[in-house]
């Protein structure tokens, strides 16, 4: 990839225990895809038009808005000439024009197309898919409001039948009503699918779904009666243009309300089928399983930019007036690094089996079966929350990690922060996820008490009375999921029983539930990383590897795990489940597995593959040139663009002044 | 303050227990110093300069460069006007103008001008003090080098005498040696200190400072052999033109080196006084006493926007059909604020409590008595770290705690963040932070072992066997405290331990140091967590208070004091020294302290009295008309100031006329 390759990062790469290639195939799916994808990326990064985009960091909004339009039209451009098919090489090619970023229209492909998909009629998929498809119209998915988020019965924009004119007249009642947020509404599109309770024959109908357009679809000025904007700068993606929208009487035809599940007759008068809600677990299961998966990579490039750092940075001698240090050589930096490098490796594996969970279910709903959606969609919800929660903070960790340099954007650290911590708030925040979750653990656990068979994946919840843990300085990967489940069940049982507590001591419901809720959310988050724990071990040592590549992976396993149980000693530990004796083992085995990681570090991620142009560091580079580079970038910053600027002798030169006439 | 309050707020208000004139006044030392704050910032905040400022969200950086140094120049003209005297007016100036910002020529005022005091002779000071002050010279403090942060010893940028011209020659011999970093360097200063490697006769004599011209003080163009510029952007402070120094051959007479503790003679023989080292212990505390107190300021500002949203905001009913609760109400909610509230007052009498060591620490050095600097730095050092982050993780939490709109730098939080993280890395990172009290803790250790007395911060180091705590739910202080002590023992004893065992193994002392360096931070840690607790508990109880007043402090020690057992439960448990029951018992604790906050929480934040132009939060108006407020702030986004933005002609339009030619 280079020539030029700092001699640190050279030793480190020869110091793998194993073969990098082989483990790559093994990420990807096996060498042809590995192939496939360094093509795609060879042919985007080679582009002509991607070549002159330029750097991120120096952009101002209004460029970046500008650019990811072009990013769009240059994927749509290398989607064609290239043949990309399937999700894989989509993802590969959008991670690559447009990593941690938005994916320029993003929501015009992957919500708006989609929905009329859904919920159109037949004959309104044939009118609106091709206009959609050919960019005639170019829409956005408009369901939270300025004061309504997650909650969608909260929702306060109104569809109203008027039978007269056969029309909707489409309003936000308040300000709080107004659609704020969503992709891509400021600027670029022409069109919605608006969210809005449906009014007919003076009776409200809940929630649905309206074609609503917004601009002239040659001007591109807002229609009469849309007052519609961008919402302003934000802590990243400034490339987005989220939107503001009010809507004032704004009438459309009546079959401009997607039709398939729910319809208004000419009379106004509401028919509905009730099948539609659990259509939708199967999107739902679709994008958190996405979410999981765009996590990972994202954890994966800090990781690939600390890692490479820490072998490059050297910092304090060892011994007086010896060479300074690796700062990867200290044992704190180890200990922050690696256990974000096994879990963005954990992460990937589970990404890959909701996926796979995805895929079963959707094909069961096909066939009318619904038996495992409340299970799917509870361990999707949880696992949403747990591995962007663990992400974020592993990013930050990361960040954290590479000092001084790791706060200037030419580390990339900080934007790959911000891309991390928003997939903890969209697409349902994480706390109310892990309640949605804990609200069927807890279901579960009073299921076992009345003795029924529990779902599968949640059969080790349990009241009896907790065991002793065997687990030794072998760390058998049995005993490791037995104090996950031991865990796990030990959380979800004190959630159970305090909303008990609060029911017999005369609390309502809602009450008992609220009180119990920190409990509830650590049931969950236990129940999680037992998941991915279990996932992570069950994928590495069920598979047909090479064995020098296993044996990296599976101290990568151990690490993971052992180091999640000594950051929750507390609930592991709590009933005397281990021994004073165990928890000083698993610290000094966390000491040990850092050590067995070290010469593996850099293999690790360099095995992810992320490609310069991805990572947009200077300091994370894959010849480690890191000093060179930052000096390239500091020389390049626009405010240098003149010598002296004119603060200067607006501010700086009248202070001197002013000074000497006192 | 504000006319239309929300009814939300205003029911908030009136809910306290306690009168909160009286809580303000505690915080801030007296009636009388709370109505000078207030005056201030009335005259801050009435301006008309300050008034015509541009929202820092929507400047360009070149903007937001030339607003600081406007700033910077507003308060030299409010400072003199209002005749301010003292750290605490000068602090409550600048941050009311510059609230989380870069203090404009920050560093001229408190690095270069107190270089030149502390090291400079008597003849120096008279030569450049005047200049200095009269911002004939503005300077920077240059030590930072591209690859070289906090090790000193390995910078290596060089000045040569050059006995024959009676000058210094100054060089960065490589790329990894330029000046990189520092404040203002980059397009506002002058003049600097530069740190460098003495070479005389020969030999090399450490690093000693040196002032350097750096641009022509008339033109402010850089010096021949200067190569100088902005680094380009960064996460935040962006305000600040962070500077890259190359230096050429640039020559400075012979008087320019800063020669009071050390000389270099004519003929180029060097001679150095051997005090300069501990003299610099006080600056140190200084600095780090000031850091300690805006991280709690930081603090307070996220807790006071979070806490008014959350009792505004409101999602999901409560009984079906019923209104949307206010997110305050949900115990998930109050676990996110109410610690961070507890933790911005307790961070705040640390922070009061280091100034207070800092100033009976100068008034011993200048009496020759040394005798407790070894401790003080240990704290010091360990309390830097220690509050910035619990400070930064805090500001994420209120962040996060904010859903989308926390997202939105409408809100101020991504801001706050962005200036709260820094402070975990600068003026000593906090991972070497730990890593230097921990020696010191171990140093007690031994001590302790060899029956010496022990300093009396740290008094409770013990290798004695565990006790069983006596903490019930009445939740004695002296029964807290004791556990605190309990824990910080233990972790020191584990980090003493661990060395020894290393050493006994074969290790050298790095390696050994090395390999149990997490136990040392966690020792570290645990020693700050309790000094924390024990100075909030100590400062409320031993106040001569209003009983209503107190009763709330001392709600929120207890919070604060609980919520930090439960979540290090692991450390506190480990060896049996809470039982089951009280591990149960702490939890349920928790529960009810967040009740017990609950009526108070906006009060609590109201107590701060940050002003509105310092919150610069749609979200956290002290009117809480937050979605009228996002609403403007969303129109005013300059990206609205056209309707149809020239990148749809550009990139949109074309879409659609490509797609129709296929």
């Amino acid at each position: 990839m280079a020539s030029n390759v700092n001699p640190d990062l050279l030793a480190e790469r020869k110091k793998a225990t194993f073969d990098r290639e082989t483990l790559t195939d093994f990420i990807f799916g096996g060498a042809k895809k590995k192939q496939r994808r360094r093509e795609l990326k060879n042919a985007i990064f080679s582009d002509p038009e991607y070549k002159t985009l330029k750097p991120w960091a120096f952009c101002t909004r209004e460029e970046l808005n500008s650019t990811h339009l072009q990013k769009f039209s240059i994927i749509q451009r290398i989607e064609k000439t290239l043949n990309i098919t399937g999700r894989d090489e989509a993802f590969t090619v959008r991670q690559a024009v447009c990593p941690n970023e938005y994916y320029g229209l993003g929501v015009h492909s992957h919500m708006f197309i989609p929905t009329i998909e859904k919920l159109g009629t037949e004959e309104q998929k044939r009118k609106w898919l091709p206009l959609a498809k050919n960019f005639s119209i170019i829409g956005t998915y408009a369901q939270t409001e300025l004061g309504h988020g997650t909650f969608l019965r909260g929702l306060e924009t109104t569809a109203t039948f008027d039978p007269k004119t056969q029309e909707f007249v489409i309003n936000s009642p308040t300000i709080t009503s107004m659609k704020y947020w969503p992709a891509n509404l400021g600027k670029s599109v022409n069109f919605c699918v608006v969210m809005a309770v449906l009014k007919t024959q003076g009776q409200s109908h809940g929630i649905h779904s309206f074609l609503l357009p917004l601009r002239d679809l040659k001007t591109h000025k807002p229609l009469p009666g849309v007052e519609v904007g961008d919402i302003g700068p934000k802590f990243g993606f400034n490339e987005n243009d989220n939107g503001f929208l009010r809507l004032h009487n704004i009438r459309i035809p009546r079959d401009y309300m997607l039709m398939r599940y729910a319809q208004v007759s000419e009379d106004g008068t509401f028919t509905s089928s009730t099948s539609s809600g659990r259509l939708t677990y199967g999107t739902m299961l679709y994008v958190r399983a996405m979410i999981v998966n765009s996590t990972s990579s994202t954890l994966g490039m800090a990781c690939t930019i600390a890692t490479r750092y820490a072998a490059v940075r050297r910092q304090t001698e060892v011994s007086p007036g010896g060479p300074e240090a690796q700062i990867m050589d200290y044992q704190t930096q180890q200990y922050k690094l690696f256990p974000q490098i096994a879990a963005s490796y954990a992460i990937r594996f589970v990404g890959q089996r909701i996926y796979g969970l995805y895929v079963t279910t959707n094909s069961s709903i096909e066939r009318g079966n619904f038996e495992d959606l409340p299970e799917l969609h509870a361990l999707a919800s949880g696992l949403k929350a747990f591995c962007t929660g663990e992400a974020a903070d592993g990013v930050e960790i990361c960040r954290l990690a590479c000092g001084g340099h790791g706060y200037s954007h030419a580390s990339g650290l900080p934007k790959i922060y911000t891309s991390a911590t928003v997939e903890c708030t969209y697409e349902g925040e994480n706390t109310v996820m892990f309640l949605q979750m804990a609200r069927f653990l807890v279901k579960c656990y009073q299921q076992m008490k009345s003795k029924k068979r529990l779902p599968k994946t949640f059969s080790y919840i349990t009241d009896k009375p907790s065991l002793v843990s065997d687990l030794d300085s072998s760390l058998q990967f049995d005993s490791i999921i037995e104090a996950y489940e031991h865990r796990a069940a030990s959380e979800v049982k004190a959630a159970a029983q305090s909303i008990t507590f609060w029911l017999k001591a005369g609390k309502n419901p809602w009450h008992s539930n609220n009180k119990s809720s920190i409990r509830l959310v650590w049931a969950a988050k236990a129940c999680c990383h037992l998941f991915v724990v279990k996932t992570f071990i069950g994928h590495v040592t069920s598979a047909n590897l090479d064995p020098k590549v296993k044996d990296a992976l599976i101290t990568l396993c151990r690490l993971y795990a052992v180091s999640g149980m000594v950051q929750n000693m507390g609930q592991f530990s709590q009933d005397g489940y281990f021994s004073e004796a165990q928890i000083n083992m698993l610290t000094l085995k966390l000491s040990d597995l850092l050590e067995e990681v070290r010469p593996n570090a850099v293999t690790l991620v360099d095995a992810f593959e992320f490609d310069d142009n991805e990572l947009q560091s200077c300091i994370g580079r894959y010849d480690g040139q890191v000093y060179d580079a930052l000096y390239q970038y500091a020389k390049s910053s626009p405010l240098n663009d003149t010598d002296v600027l004119s603060s200067f002798h607006k501010y700086l030169a009248p202070l001197r002044q002013q000074a000497s006439k006192l």
